[in-house]
């Protein structure tokens, strides 16, 4: 099989997450990391991916800072069939150009814009669009979640409307230094809060209007969910829609997983790489059924839930699987993604 | 006029606020106060009151830590027309007996269930039948803003059903050292959780469902709601049925009041005690109507709102004031309640 040459540009967050995950599919190669940084976080890149220079004026101030710079940006673009960029918020936007010229596809993230690429993408929700285009755009942490749940109750022929309150974190745990919200909480200055227009770019047809706020913690989101549905249901019907859809998995306060950061810990004791949780993790006994309305809620580890939907993402542009379903197997596979946490992965369904 | 004669009985978050607040007023008398502290948080009270050992164990121990002890509960019981009693949760409930052995009536607080007064008490909701009983319950901080929120919309015939989120604080300020959540959030184990039927207990036909957890700050709850109304309506009906109830004041993001630590901040600029908001403080600018939905968060200062609620319960229990507009007139003026709190309160509506 030919390798799909992929370069990641921004070694943050995410796109560190990218890399590796890159790095473990059978179908791909990370041809190499592109940044401005030239302290820690570029540093421990060295190993793991040639790396380059996302300017010129940077290349210097990278060597100077002991850096193995394999050369810059524009180098790197010659050599690879695709880029993930994973810059700031907005940066992306300015790059495309660039992409445009070196004649790479190219994969953005959820702080830019649904019109910068014109395709929003959740896997299991509209991967067939995104088959050989030259671009799409990852929906944020949020919006991917609210897809993977409402989707899954959608595609179960259940959701009439769906209300959220998004309680959000306040900053990511490794730019904590930088000042978060403390002791308190920060409404959105508006209703509704963007990520239901968001969700509405993947699943036009959604009714939903979403609520956010920030709250004082600083690791995962939580989402509150008042669901109408199309008709009275059972909760066993809704938790099937549940358990038939990809990348959600139950978690129980009856097993002790009781707040996020029982969650977190437990991805820990996983041996997840960072401690990450790819799937939405969707309280199973708080889940419930009053006539023809649904409550629930769910956590969202905004750090990786959207790294898989990256790769499938790669995949859908560059035609490498041809449908949902082929790609998420192996990312799935190659990501040990699971249904259940508690089950040994073999017997999960 | 004769002053009714009150006592307080735990002089704790809600108490010792009580008991400031029943001095304030013109038709009361704040008789004595018990308890069974002996460090500063019972000296606090000397000289506002005579202090009283709840038990006769109690006393001794008072005493031997330098407490001025008037007598015992029994005593004070002896002296006084009705006792609010702000013991910690489940202590009031075993007290019942001593109240009416004494033939003192009595108020309880929200941590009791409604079956142990048989009564639960917002003011502007249902101080009419509470009128000459023997006892009420003025419900917790969480279900009193409940009531005035969706009472207010439902008085003016907009409500037809309140679907919400609480997220609550994670401990109070004064025991934070006890432990409190911390860098987390905490679902309660339960959905609906259980202030929707509080709510119930004072409004029984209000059809709502809340969804709560605790959050990682320790000041004032925060809560979310998506309500349907009985028709289509404008923003400004919907305001205006807010700003006729009593006791809900408005805030708004473009005031710069952007977060819970910003109104926690702003009373104390305006100089209350304790820095305590009896109003429940809703968000103007984002009370959002959308057809027949509105979308709005508020903010309950937990160990404040109840305060005034308390007053009115003692006025209604002993028959001091003929109905709610007549006692929370008293009230509000003597705690200095606004509907605005920019604005001078001598123009403010």
């Amino acid at each position: 099989m030919d390798m799909t040459r992929v370069a990641v540009n921004g070694y943050g967050v995410i796109g560190k997450r990218v890399a590796d995950a890159v790095k473990l599919q059978p179908d791909m190669e990370l041809v190499g990391i592109a940044d401005i940084a030239t302290d820690w976080r570029i540093k421990t890149a060295a190993g793991r991916a040639p790396i380059y220079a996302a300017t010129t004026e940077a290349a210097g101030d990278m060597r100077a800072a002991g850096v193995d710079v394999a050369g810059t940006l524009q180098d790197l673009l010659g050599r690879v069939d695709i880029v993930v960029d994973t810059t700031p918020k907005h940066i992306a936007a300015g790059n495309i150009e660039r992409y445009r010229q070196a004649g790479v596809k190219f994969v953005l993230q959820g702080g830019e814009s649904h019109k910068t690429t014109g395709h929003s993408f959740v896997a299991q929700a509209n991967y067939d669009s995104a088959l050989g285009r030259e671009s799409t755009r990852v929906v944020s942490c949020n919006t991917t979640s609210i897809v993977r749940i409402l989707g899954a109750l959608r595609d179960a022929g259940l959701l009439l409307k769906a209300r959220g309150v998004l309680i959000r974190r306040a900053t990511d745990p490794w730019e904590s230094h930088l000042g978060g919200i403390m002791n308190t909480m920060v409404p959105e200055p508006s209703i509704p809060s963007h990520q239901g227009p968001d969700a509405q770019t993947v699943l036009p047809d959604l009714d939903l209007v979403t609520i956010a706020a920030k709250g004082a913690h600083t690791q995962t989101h939580n989402h509150y969910w008042t669901l109408q549905l199309t008709r009275e249901a059972t909760r066993e019907e809704v938790l099937d829609a549940f358990r038939a859809a990809p990348r959600i998995a139950f978690i129980r306060i009856s097993d002790g997983l009781v707040a996020l950061n029982s969650t977190i810990e437990l991805m820990r004791d996983l041996g997840r790489p960072r401690g990450d949780m790819w799937e939405v993790a969707l309280w199973e006994d708080l889940v419930t059924v009053n006539g023809d309305e649904v409550y629930l809620t769910y956590q969202v580890f905004n750090e990786a839930i959207v790294v898989p939907e990256t790769i499938d993402a790669i995949r859908a542009l560059t035609g490498l699987a041809p449908d949902a379903a082929a790609s998420m197997a192996i990312t799935d596979a190659t990501f040990g993604m699971r249904k259940s946490f508690l089950e040994t992965p073999g017997a999960a369904s």
